[in-house]
């Protein structure tokens, strides 16, 4: 009874995974995997509960609820376009003021949406994430550190700053999604053969590309140029751009997030961490990779702690 | 017949449009005109020659050929993509260079494209322009500078500095092409009422954006963040990403092309005026705008008179 207390089902729910995890709150260990589903994009708002339902009944099919562990889910899922929206509170946050904002979904018993945060600065500044946060609190708790300068990469790549053990602020670069949108929508892309193997020195000629005067939307165009007059093969074009918009974003954030000597927490999967380190080295940061799927478990896992210790969670509880 | 030796006929070919002028060379009278036609993204390659002898036939229509105007043709038409690749020569360049570098096009007599220009500096610094450097020469002429800072946006915006009448450098941003895409394909445009009345408003937010510090990458998101809780609304989100877009463009120029207190060159079409007047006057920049169909009118006329001086052209040559 004691380890069935202590299990709850995490899920990272998002516009194209769904992942989850069977978890031991508790140790943190992780008693089950459900690697992939389908994202929001796949799926139809009302065809939501009952996918959820379905994918998590292996570890939720017991007649007696207080043998059912409660299930925790971040990301996409609490936004307007997911299940039900969970509105973002401004920071800073820690893992136990998220706890107060945990929203219970209606019609499916011990289930909640860990809502994402905001930043609304006085300048009219704001930004937001859903999912990241969770994986922050997550890397501070692995790294076993209050403070730390965090980048997790992606589509809508963050940067956050944390002070003693809570999120203080952050900042998006759509650096993944313009990278691909770029590939896929533009002059830039009509040419790049995308089947190719990474070229690493196209990836460091977008890098230093970066370095150059001027802004990225003069300098996305020289991966057209190039291609015309500078040799970049086609086989080179996706590399390029990859480095020159990350370039941009590290040395963008570099204005904002002074590392001051201590390692800057990558927080990603393991595809998009040999770029990201690479640039970070090139613009001079030091590293600290955590992988980002860990980082949910134990972000999840630590809210879930604070949730339950408030009276949040009616695991235990008789119908 | 004195009148006919100096009719020539200029087009204006690119990706979306084609145009077309009957003009007197020396006086730069404008005879005729054809103010739209099929762009090189609605034709084959194989139907280009077709298209325009057919299109043209109304001014070429003459059994005697020395009363049949020669054609220039400017724009993506000398392109990889076009009817014949004008490759395309380094600067500096002024209209008598350009007009030694224009390419007789086989199988239809008397028709010629003139070659974009490229900058390809020490630094390793590409870029190209295909269209604009005639849009320039013509913007000089009708302006009556020999020097100048010159502004052409568009889905490629170019920024430009002559001295002598010669082009020496310019710079290419991405502007239009990555607001459209920004529209069509990401996340940003989901929400954007495109129908809606301009609103110079939110333009001006996002001008106002643009002087933020970030980057360009960072600053594109907020236009997701500000519609969620900052109140930007449906019919704002794209006169707030073309402010935004423009104003980088400015910003970052500024750092290349130092106008020393003289008025930069706006060269474009009446609907390109209104944002990037505001957007230069914005950033303390005088303008003066010229009309980009007079630009590449003039532009091409001037080409014109040095390739025939040079003996290029063969009217009145008997055949």
């Amino acid at each position: 009874m004691a380890e069935a207390d202590a299990a709850a089902i995490v899920v990272d729910w998002g516009a194209k995974n769904f992942r989850a995890w069977l978890v031991n709150v508790d140790s943190g260990e992780v008693l089950g995997e459900i690697p992939e589903g389908r994202g929001m994009r796949d799926l139809a708002r009302q065809e939501l509960p009952g996918y959820c339902r379905a994918v998590l009944s292996r570890w939720r099919d017991n007649p007696r609820r207080e043998a059912r562990p409660p299930v925790y889910m971040a990301g996409m899922v609490g936004s307007q376009i997911g299940w039900l929206e969970a509105p973002q509170p401004p920071l800073p946050k820690g893992p136990e003021d998220l706890a107060e904002c945990v929203v219970e979904v209606p019609n499916m018993p011990d289930t909640f949406i860990v809502p994402g945060v905001r930043v609304q600065e006085d300048d009219g500044r704001i930004d937001v994430m859903r999912g990241e946060e969770v994986q922050i609190f997550g890397a501070l708790s692995v790294a076993a550190k209050d403070d730390a300068i965090l980048c997790l990469p992606g589509n809508h790549s963050k940067w956050a700053e944390a002070k003693g053990g809570r999120l203080i602020r952050f900042t998006t670069n759509m650096t993944g999604e313009i990278y691909n949108t770029m590939l896929d929508h533009t002059i830039l892309g009509k040419p790049a053969d995308r089947k190719a193997p990474w070229n690493e020195t196209a990836f460091e000629q977008g890098l230093e590309q970066s370095t150059h005067d001027g802004g990225v939307l003069d300098h996305l165009f020289t991966a057209r140029s190039r291609f015309l007059y500078g040799g970049l093969k086609s086989e080179h074009i996706a590399p390029f751009l990859s480095g020159l918009l990350i370039g941009h974003e590290v040395r963008a954030m570099d204005d904002h997030y002074h590392s001051g000597g201590q390692d800057v927490l990558l927080v990603c999967s393991e595809a998009l961490r040999g770029p990201y380190e690479r640039a970070l080295t090139y613009c001079g940061h030091a590293t600290r990779w955590i992988d980002g799927r860990a980082a949910t478990v134990a972000g999840v896992a630590a809210i879930i702690r604070r949730h339950r210790a408030a009276g949040g969670a009616a695991v235990g509880a008789a119908d």
